[in-house]
């Protein structure tokens, strides 16, 4: 059994957390922290976990987590990059499940999060935690960075087009909706229910702090530079990330069904739906599940994406233990079996 | 008072009609048709209206509707056309909620709907009712045919960039979204509330009705072709259309708030949202506005226009009783004051 | 034109006010408060009113207010105490939609809001705001408390059945479900959308503030005491009440159907649907209407009625308003004719 | 590996059978039948199983059934008892998850489903497949009714209670909330999120059919009549029963929180929630658990007890594989450790 901390297991990523390693069968949740409910059994602030979670939140100090060998970190940006250092010297391995180590560069990094980055020497040194793409790099990681949820979604959705070259770079759009669950559990107005319910509207449309890891990404996919318009939107649901892509094809005789089921074909967590198809989020609600579907409409050279995940497991939670299970040599899919919850 | 009659009453665009002339100071409601509930009183098939409403379902036929004045259809596809030429001959002034008269090329008509049009030499004397465009014409209109609730979202939204030769007009990108009451009140699995809750996808993306009538009004607007990708996608939500408009700007130096703001400066049913804003269906619900927003994100050159409707008012009843007003000489707010329900 | 100043504009139920406000024939909004949102105009905080609300939100002083004829309280419990003397002398009337003033006994009143009432001399002046019992007290009244949301949907459900002695008062049970905008619109975790969407549950079970007042209410109707359970729930969605009520018949041989269609007779506000009918919330949504169905099940001795209202309209704004009419000699539905949502 | 069939794999208790089957550890799924669907692959009519499911939808016949072990029946009333006597003669078990068994009086049976029962010698066979109180009677169980998600509900709640004499049994009051999915995947116009969301109603008030089968199950319990008013509504929601359980207490001095938790000390699926609280369907969304709380109002001799399900689990299939794994000498949790999907 492997024993694990996870660091800020109130939000919903860290709810998420403990749904998944509760039944994980290699293991063992011994610490979990939360500033503000110290002492509190972690199922009496969440029945879920009544009879799967024995904890109690404890205070999150190198002293708790010193005996984990590997930590989660599903707290606020910010975090994660002030107890890192310390952790990594005495022998943890990281898992961040925020935005601390997602940027290699600091001054981008700084740029986007208001504040110096507090150790940008392990900037260069994390692996970003996308399997399809980093598996190998992840294998031996000591610090991962977690990608966001909106960023699994475009860049899963635009990969093998952009490593088959068959589109044009300049001017690619991510169209992108996800359920209210990806703000977080904050109590602020916007995500009252009598505000997020029954309506929809984009936000953040001037900037938005997941562009920069986007394009990072999709430029390591490409080896240049890539122009990307990113718009992302609220849902009236809770979980699910939809994401629709927009790509100019530049080469018409492209079979591109080909294209993602080759590109996907040994990836046990993105499955490359039929022709025709359109994925729904409700399909991999619960799941670690990447669904996509290609289509150009009316024949035509605008190739469209539908890309979807829940955005609390392959886009947070689910990803993590995906790269838990591969850096600790077990199989990728331990404690991953969950089938989507439809209805 | 004016003398009118809705065949197909049960519908939502029927309801909705009903909702808003019950109480619009210049109607009198005489016929209500519904093939499947006649007899019936409409206010026992829709308790919202008890007491607003005191007509019957009647039959479908000439006979009845010969007495009014203005006949609202609010059929399905392919129903007005069998009875317009008659209708008018006759001298009711007649408005279309469906697609019988919104393409004027027959042989694209047939081409989407299936079957030959059966009154084409009508599909150039109708009047398209969009009244920010069209308005003098709907003046004197015989005919009209309402626009598509996806439709009036998008022309509102890139009227104004392609009037001022804003942006390039080969690849316009319209991702749209839209609350489930947009399908109609129809006894289909993927309606269910089990189906489409908590989920969210696109749909007919291969091709979609609405790609031609939106195309050819973004046409006629141009004064020559442009190139449309539509994507419409199904939200968790009863009302309201959101489009997200995508454009390459040709001009770096345009103000594009000036142009939105100037374009509809003297339109009551189009308000154009101060920049930075994100315009939310939640506050257009059950009124007839149109809200909309032009961003540049990290002030590039893509242009992204946010463009909100009730796709049962502005995108249906409301603008077809815009019409109505607008024909019949009355203000043209006549019926159409309701504030947004907001939460 | 009336003068009419709005304290505590940025709730629910001031919004809601402010809706139906903007439209009443009759009514000038001269002063909306808000001690947050000082100097911002009021439509930019809800961007459904632009257009249609010029105010700018300024601090509740007496002195802002004193020119205004009437003074809706939209604040929390505790506020309409203090400013109402001073109001009041200065020849103000007053409404508020808070508790303040809704329980007659100012230590019962202190026991359930946890504080001394500031002016327990006024409550026995104040004058319990349910037109269908109180109208002739209202029309004269300088100070309205008006009813709860979950109290008006139970008292006008229970009214008839207690008027007529139709069943036995030691054994009330109201089992009452509420829609997520009853909670207000304040910044709290259980009241996020990922929390309170996609769920149900009871809550307060033990004691909620509502049962004092309900049972006031009902003993007033009674002229004795009254046995009464409460139970509230929180219902997935953002306006409505639905109480289910149950009482043992005392005389098998009374027809409730004609109890109920009598006692509301002359109510334009209360609609007794025909027998077998079940109410729904979303018919009365954004109408200032309660409908109400009695039924026997399995023809037995237990009563079941079934009472619907929109908790920000009847519930609340809307209520205030037909006070509002009621006191000012108007048209007693004067600005409330709207119809209910569907769908 | 046991080898199971399912006879009506496409509605929502089928499809929940699928997903909670596809991952048992000793279950083969042999057979999914579907009259509808014959031929096609289970994986492309409900994507969120593709790579769990490979089977083929085929006709329900007795030849496709016979080499199965065991046989679920997720089919609309009056199918399993059409095929139970041959599939019993050949050697097969089975669990019913409709009604077809429920009711142990074929007149009773026949006056709530309107048809003759087709095998009443069955009824006395079939052994109610509620594991708390039924478990010995199941191990041994050729045929099981699965109890219906309201009467689990009620059933789990309310004995406690009675089992301990608590309570007068004249009264009892089940006011009862569920999700749509428990009204199935069905093509009818009141199930359409447009009609469904947003709104709340009480439905079937005067009779409904789950009322005989609450009454013969709490009746066993008590060993005499008992009164019962039930009355359902419909939330606008997918997953989850809520019931809200009213009793007239006969003893003052009892601990309900005692009898609760001793009656369930040994029960996994039923989890006894601490003094104070109140279950929400979400935290069993999902899961095969009960959650139950017990209160007394106010300290009253009113009794309140809140149980949650959720209907398609252990409301449905998952009770019906808790019976399947007991009869099968199995760990009685095998295949239903999820943790409830929160948020």
């Amino acid at each position: 059994m492997i024993e694990v901390g996870i660091v800020g297991g109130t939000g919903y990523t860290g709810v998420e957390l403990l749904r998944i390693l509760a039944l994980h069968p290699e293991v063992r949740i011994r610490v979990v922290t939360s500033r503000g409910d110290v002492g509190k059994a972690v199922a009496d602030a969440y029945p879920n976990l009544r009879g799967y979670v024995d904890a109690r939140f404890v205070e999150p100090s190198i002293e708790a987590l010193i005996e984990c060998e590997v930590v989660f970190f599903a707290t606020p940006n910010g975090t994660a990059m002030r107890m890192a250092p310390v952790l990594l010297d005495r022998g943890s391995r990281l898992i961040d499940l925020a935005a601390d180590f997602r940027l290699r560069d600091p001054t981008v990094w700084e740029s986007w999060y208001g504040e110096p980055h507090a150790c940008p020497d392990l900037l260069t040194e994390a692996v970003y935690g996308l399997p399809e793409v980093y598996r190998e790099r992840i294998r031996s990681a000591r610090l991962i960075a977690c990608p966001g949820c909106y960023p699994t979604a475009v860049q899963l959705g635009l990969l093998p087009l952009i490593e088959a070259k068959a589109v044009r770079l300049d001017h690619l759009i991510a169209d992108v909706k996800s359920g209210v669950s990806g703000a977080g559990r904050k109590a602020e107005i916007p995500l009252l229910m009598s505000e997020a319910g029954e309506g929809f509207k984009a936000y953040n449309v001037p900037r938005h702090r997941h562009w920069p890891e986007i394009k990072q990404g999709l430029q390591d996919f490409a080896g240049e530079a890539v122009g990307l318009t990113f718009v992302p939107h609220l849902v009236p649901m809770i979980r699910g990330i939809h994401a629709t892509l927009y790509a100019e094809l530049c080469d018409d005789s492209i079979d591109l069904q080909q294209v993602f089921a080759q590109r996907f074909a040994h990836e046990s967590f993105v499955d490359v739906l039929p022709g025709g198809c359109h994925p729904d989020t409700r399909n991999v609600r619960g799941s670690n599940r990447c669904q996509v579907a290609v289509h150009r409409p009316l024949s035509g050279r605008t190739v469209v994406v539908l890309s979807v995940i829940d955005n609390l497991v392959k886009g947070a939670a689910g990803q993590a233990v995906q790269c838990f299970n591969i850096m600790s040599g077990l199989d990728e899919g331990s404690g991953l079996q969950s089938v989507g919850l439809y209805p």
